[in-house]
């Protein structure tokens, strides 16, 4: 069994941490992250075996779409509480947590154990033009904006112009389903190990159910932490959402990324670090868009940092993937880059 | 005959409404701007045919340098107008109009006939060298100046400085006939197809001057309708500038592109796209700047917004070209970041 | 003999110019700054003869680390002068002269004899992957400060994060010694020529002490010299840091890299301009700030100017070594986007 999943005993933890002994917001917030990442695991795992029941076109859907449950319902509890810088920052942030981080983690520590590690440019290249195309996409209005006067003169024109654009996203994102599915899926080999089907798909079903319930009950607690521990420890809500937040929804798929380049797999590291970031993109962000309608309508105009952390990642996933190669020094230069974002962030930002 | 000659009839429909009935200006607008399509489609087949008469060197010289006679005329008149934001605006605008929107149409309808069409990285590479040390050239001088203040303190510097660099872009373009008519001329194949000169040398000089004529007088009719124009539909001159105009001086060569792609000839459309492009770059902007002096001195100093449109479009060209080959998937995406660009154009520009 | 000897000539003319006969500060600046090139290349020379000593490994380390010594050395000399924005400048200014000016020159000149030169892409890729990502580190805290307030607010977090950051830099570089020297010294070939050793072991280090010497009192001559004369020159630091200082510090490596462009190596000439752009950014630079904790602590923020000149040199480095060919217009273009940085930042800056 995945060792991850000895973190479970967290759940009841950050339930009597915050519901009987009203711990301090820190330790809660600890508690609850530590409880989501088995959980996101599990919905993970959960997805990938169901998905082996429902055929190759319906399972891939429901692979692609549900990948980044976590960080989705994640980002809900937060637009609920109000706190939508935290949202934007967590978006932006979950891609270079992905690209950088996972990506790097992943080639340093397959680096350490295989001198160069090879990968295939061509699967991972529909990808990576894909998460080019929109991510340009989603920095354009930020460009056609003045950041600082956003909120002041009129919200609700940019507030339009976000909905339009998650509609042009979503649409996006359907066709490139229907591309890989239907007028183009010879191109897409079986990128993932044959799954056995080591699970039921009653087991599937009920796992994916448990897990996402409790997810949702430990993201409330999470969301509703954030507030007290960022004043307590004097945190901005940019470094929460770009860099705490992303940690916790993407430590799963980290994992396993890490894995699959320790058994030499290179091909699925890298497609899990630039495909997860393309759901975020092309598939949560706009959802997230159009929810905020119910709550609080939430600009989807990113900031200066977010835009340079999203351009950052386009380059450096283009850099990575455009020699097919990987060492360990790459992957502690990806590292790096990451380190100094979190360190500026967390001292300037 | 091209279909798209049936639209000459809109000359005197234009004529009609702006002199002897005195129509709206909206009007006016359509109707010039109807007219120009097929004229600028005549003056490029006359240029082409022209061009078999002349041999290889002059021919080429001829078609490399009037092939957007249309955009240079459009973009004189509003000069003489006084408008120079709209000028500006319209030499980014053609940039992403071509490689957005022409290159996307042409992949997107080409790839619903044809399921991969693959071009040639080679023959492009060169044409695309080249665009992106013109674009670099040209956004420098942004990078210096706080485009905020440009206007008040001193601006004849600026005006100096874009002499300057105008004058290096037109020592480079003449640079690069003279490396491909002499020096590398070996290395550019016959790119466009063996035109058998079914207009003769008189026909070809009859139809080009008459069209530029026409041309000519319609640009007037246009420019003089754009300042009531935009008041009354309540559009910034950088809506204008950066979408309307390019989108009618474009749009012959718009429809020979997709043409092309229709016959799986995508090098040829590619090379409209990154040709044209590079043109408007390294030719008509500092032919602009210089013949400005006549009128007002245009500073080419670009806007926040006219940057990121040309950045995109450097970005966006290398990696479409970067792997040779080209779906319905990709043209789609292309044509959705223009539409992202003039929809935030159109709600905050 | 190399010809730059006879420039050794300056090193009394600039000596009687400033001491005894105490001439016009442009006039001592100037003769300073002709006998800093014969001194640098002599370093130059001398580090490679004694690398031939010390065996592969020593050898390379030391020619790694050395290879920058004049620029370093001049760096120090304007630290303790407390010019900290002619610094910061002249560290990006090394990196536009070594890929503009360096490289454009090395491209132009080589390809008025040779039509096409190639170089192997392969061989290059590792120093520009890793320049790629360093400069995407040092520019980040950019991006994470708004530059106007940076001197105002709190200097001491600017200057803490910088630290951090030259830190993390220096790791990278012995990390990439490491790889080099020791994980995956198999992938470097020889790529210099193979020293005969003309200059015995005695003799080489001895010219690398004089030569030392003699650097470190015309640095401090030239350096006390920069504050007159861009007074009376109404020189702004930043056009004295981006192009002069560079010119002056790059100029023995300029003349080797012709010289091996014009034997057709073009691999070389390409190593020398993004090794050595490469060395600036991973050791020069976080020395610098380290170093200037004992002067006055220098905050390595890059303003907007620095910035895109850096993001400038990455986009066309790449851009180059891409098809790992070249060619007269190629080198022309380099050189052309050098002249309007340099223009701009005269006329503007």
């Amino acid at each position: 069994m995945n060792k991850l999943y000895y973190l479970l005993i967290f759940i009841p933890i950050s339930f009597l941490s915050k519901e009987v002994f009203h711990l301090s917001p820190i330790l809660t917030f600890i508690f609850t992250a530590l409880a989501i990442i088995p959980l996101a695991g599990l919905m993970g795992e959960a997805t990938e075996e169901l998905s082996v029941y429902l055929g190759s076109r319906l399972g891939g859907f429901l692979n692609a779409t549900f990948g980044n449950a976590t960080e989705l319902i994640l980002a809900i509890f937060s637009l609920k509480a109000g706190l939508l810088e935290v949202v934007k920052a967590s978006i932006a942030g979950s891609i270079i947590g992905n690209i950088l981080l996972v990506l790097g983690a992943s080639m340093f520590i397959g680096g350490t154990k295989f001198k160069v590690q090879k990968f295939s440019k061509n699967s991972i290249n529909f990808s990576l033009s894909m998460l080019t195309f929109a991510i340009i996409g989603v920095i354009i209005p930020a460009a056609f904006t003045d950041n600082i006067t956003v909120a002041d003169v009129n919200p609700m024109k940019y507030e339009n112009l976000s909905v339009l654009i998650a509609v042009i996203m979503l649409l996006i994102y359907i066709s490139s389903l229907y591309f890989s599915f239907f007028t183009h899926k010879d191109i897409f080999g079986t990128e993932h190990e044959a799954l056995t089907g080591k699970w039921s798909k009653k087991k599937s079903i009920m796992v994916l159910v448990v897990a996402t319930i409790f997810v949702a009950f430990e993201s409330e607690f999470l969301v509703s932490s954030i507030e007290p521990m960022t004043e307590q420890l004097h945190l901005s809500n940019l470094f929460v959402g770009l860099i705490i937040l992303p940690i916790i929804g993407n430590a799963a798929e980290h994992s396993t990324a890490i894995v699959t380049a320790l058994k030499n797999k290179m091909d699925i590291s890298v497609e899990i670090a630039i495909g997860s970031s393309l759901q975020i993109i092309l598939f949560v962000a706009p959802v997230l868009v159009l929810l905020s309608l119910v709550f609080t309508p939430m600009a989807l105009i990113f900031n200066k940092y977010e835009l340079i952390s999203l351009v950052l990642a386009v380059i450096i996933a283009n850099k990575v993937a455009y020699d097919g190669e990987s060492n360990w020094l790459e992957g502690l230069q990806l590292m790096s880059v990451y380190l100094i974002v979190a360190v500026a962030c967390f001292i300037v930002g």
